[in-house]
């Protein structure tokens, strides 16, 4: 007798049931090799099925070669097929961690949703979705696709003043991709990578994880300290010299200089990475580094911050002499970006809404940014100091004579409030104990007065244990 | 006098002109250090601007560290900022390279989007920008819209047959970067990758520009031939088991239970890329090898042929050991995909219209490959050996005691022929010179036609040099 089971409400065709039934069994042993399966026709008669199912279960079987079938003889099962299947225990679930309840979320790189023009923005997704042709969703190139290089480029004189030819723009899905492209490109025996010091834990992870080395440069009221940079051998410079993250301190014009005719002189190439360079609030605009140096300098820009993360496209502006290998590694890597955000974002770029929706966020912005300096005013006094409030999304607290240890993190998270001293931002995770580094370009402003308070109680609480 | 040309019809603001050009003459040392500007009423007065202007252009200047001021003095050019812009001269163009004009390009790997229903996906493509928040375009995590997760899940059990768990699927953008990330993840010292030979030169390029050492397995009329794996140290074996990619030979059951045995055994994970599985013309679809087993391999798909190649998204399924490391390594190559085309993705699945569309391409495709296979025997009569045309969007053909070298090569470029024969697939270069590879799915039933009757006069002139 043959025991299977068939649900004939599963959905599931009968066929496809006995097939897979009968490999189970052959896997797991329970039919054993060179065993003889019934007739189709006695099959049939037995499970109450149509002999056509059964032959189609069998013809299954047998293409996959779990069967042997020859004319006139019985169907057997073929060899060496059993499995251990209890060996298939899995480790324990691995599943993606969650959350915990956060109440003030002052993260950094958060740009504020709420305000997008998500109609506008649609009207762009739609634009492209009916104006691209069928071909145009092939493989398109590495580069990216090319009105959107076009209009990055004049994009990029009318916000930042910045010369460039769209030749040599090249499209990403984000900054993280581009690092690590950049990796890969530069990898050089014995070659370090210089980083900012503090600088975001997230760039020198990339760094790290394709086992390349680093070399820190302290950061001070000028930027990047880069006397140090002589006496090694470099293949890159990650700096972000307009607004250093975290700090927000500008590297000056000399400074620059001397960068240049160092990576000249020893050949290596400078990152710059122009970090939430758009929302400036006080002051002229800062130049890039770039449009001192073409040859020298890779530009690196993205939207996540200006439109929304989940858009995934960003740029380098790449010196003509890693472009091909740029090519070959990016199309090894994922091949190239999706089509469709690429040409919503030309059409974006093109119609300048662009730059209406950054006016428009510079002023949102803005008005967080006042509101958080009047909190921390009004309760903290003079006691704080605010630094890189001049632009971008958020600001880093120095508190002099405070101390933020993991007892202050684990209160904050008693709290609710997340929130993270930029000694974790720093090389040795000691510097800067005393600064605070917080996010607040997705907060409302009453979420950011609230917080504010509730991180004086935090402080107040904590500070016991430091002082 | 200052000759500072200013163009009032450039679209650029006048201080910006100002700011540039003084910028210009600084780092080009046409004024040197320490040299004295103009007041801003002296340089105003002579260009014919109001002294705002001047006066903003200054201060640009200053920010940036160009130009040095002092209360009640004249403003002066800063130290150290002249670069040598001789210097600067680029490598020559190094512009994307262009194709030359194609008549028949039977390169594989290409979808027919002249087929693709644009409406229905638009459709998705609407119905996903309408229906997500605002909040789902931030950082929405590295495994996937779990959505998509779910109708990938019960896609696979509808199309191939398979049962997977939805928390084992982690959305890719594409198999190119699946493979890149396993590279990266299952790197070990010492330990190399195995391929079949021949396979896909990209596959290749992807492990070896990692500099992870190779280990071919020869294919045969059974798929790749594994005994010859059991002395060595691998990290991973990467097999097309249901139809090998070029030649279409499916591996057996008996061949599947010994590679998981012999991976168990020796500690290393097997890749099936069950690449263009859906479309099989004859005979039942063949079981993937995840479904014998869940914790050594990784079930590698993608929409890139199903749907069209710049989507971008694709998908593996992964043993629960690695998935924490992915999530890790994928956050810190590009984060994660795009939202829109995964939501988008997730409603084409849903609502079945990806069912009616591969049930009308698998019509469609088989149609040009019956009019492929009547052109060869038409052309060539039974000289060809057609292999691995019982599914996919290609055919390999062999021309038994021809010889396919460069000179033929040569010829296809003249006649405005794309094709490539077997060899250049395989791991010496050498190996199946006797035989082409036809890709056919993208081209019109007339295409196939003229593109073989082209081919015929090539092989004809061709064959002289090579018998």
């Amino acid at each position: 007798m043959w025991d299977i089971p068939l649900d004939r409400k599963s959905g599931i065709s009968l066929q496809h049931q006995l097939y897979q039934t009968l490999k189970d069994s052959i896997l797991s042993g329970k039919m054993a090799a060179g065993e003889l399966l019934p007739s189709t026709r006695d099959l049939a008669a037995e499970l109450g099925v149509s002999r056509n199912t059964v032959c189609a279960a069998y013809d299954m079987l047998w293409t996959e070669g779990f069967i042997i079938t020859r004319q006139g003889a019985p169907s057997k099962v073929a060899e060496g097929l059993t499995l251990d299947r209890a060996v298939e225990t899995e480790s324990a679930e691995d599943s993606v961690p969650t959350e915990t309840n956060i109440r003030w979320d002052f993260k950094t790189g958060q740009p504020d949703l709420s305000a997008f023009p998500w109609k506008q923005w649609n009207e762009g997704i739609r634009y492209a979705a009916d104006s691209l042709t069928g071909e145009q969703f092939t493989y398109t190139g590495t580069k990216g696709y090319e009105p959107l290089c076009r209009e990055i480029a004049l994009w990029l004189k009318r916000a930042r003043n910045l010369d460039v030819d769209k030749r040599d723009i090249y499209i990403t899905s984000g900054s993280t991709q581009a690092l690590f492209l950049m990796v890969q490109l530069l990898r050089r025996e014995g070659h370090a990578f210089a980083l900012e010091d503090p600088s975001h834990p997230g760039i020198r992870t990339v760094i790290k994880d394709q086992g390349y080395p680093l070399h820190w440069m302290p950061v001070t009221q000028q930027g990047a300290e880069i006397a140090g940079l002589r006496g090694h051998a470099l293949s890159a410079v990650y700096v972000t010299p307009s607004h250093q993250f975290p700090l927000g301190s500008i590297m000056p014009a000399d400074r620059r200089a001397t960068l240049i005719r160092l990576a000249k002189e020893k050949d290596f190439y400078i990152i710059e990475d122009d970090y939430d360079s758009e929302f400036r609030y006080t002051g002229s605009p800062i130049s890039p580094i770039r449009s001192m140096s073409a040859s020298r300098v890779i530009y690196v820009g993205t939207f996540s911050k200006t439109l929304f993360p989940a858009l995934r496209i960003g740029f380098v502006v790449l010196p003509k002499a890693l472009q091909k290998q740029w090519r070959h590694s990016r199309t090894y890597l994922d091949v190239q970006n999706p089509m469709l955000e690429q040409a919503a974002m030309a059409w974006f770029l093109q119609t300048r809404k662009m730059d209406k929706h950054i006016r428009r966020m510079k002023h949102v912005y803005s008005e967080k940014r006042d509101a958080l300096l009047a909190a921390l005013t009004h309760v903290f006094g003079d006691t704080v100091i605010p630094q890189g409030d001049a632009s971008g999304l958020h600001i880093a607290l120095q508190f002099p004579g405070y101390i933020f240890g993991d007892d202050f993190m684990e209160q904050c998270k008693k709290t609710g409030i997340r929130m993270q001293p930029v000694s974790k931002y720093s090389s040795n995770g000691a510097d800067y104990q005393d600064t605070l580094l917080l996010g607040y370009g997705h907060l409302s402003i009453a979420q950011i007065r609230d917080g504010i308070k509730a991180l004086k109680q935090d402080i107040r609480l904590a500070t016991i244990d430091f002082i």
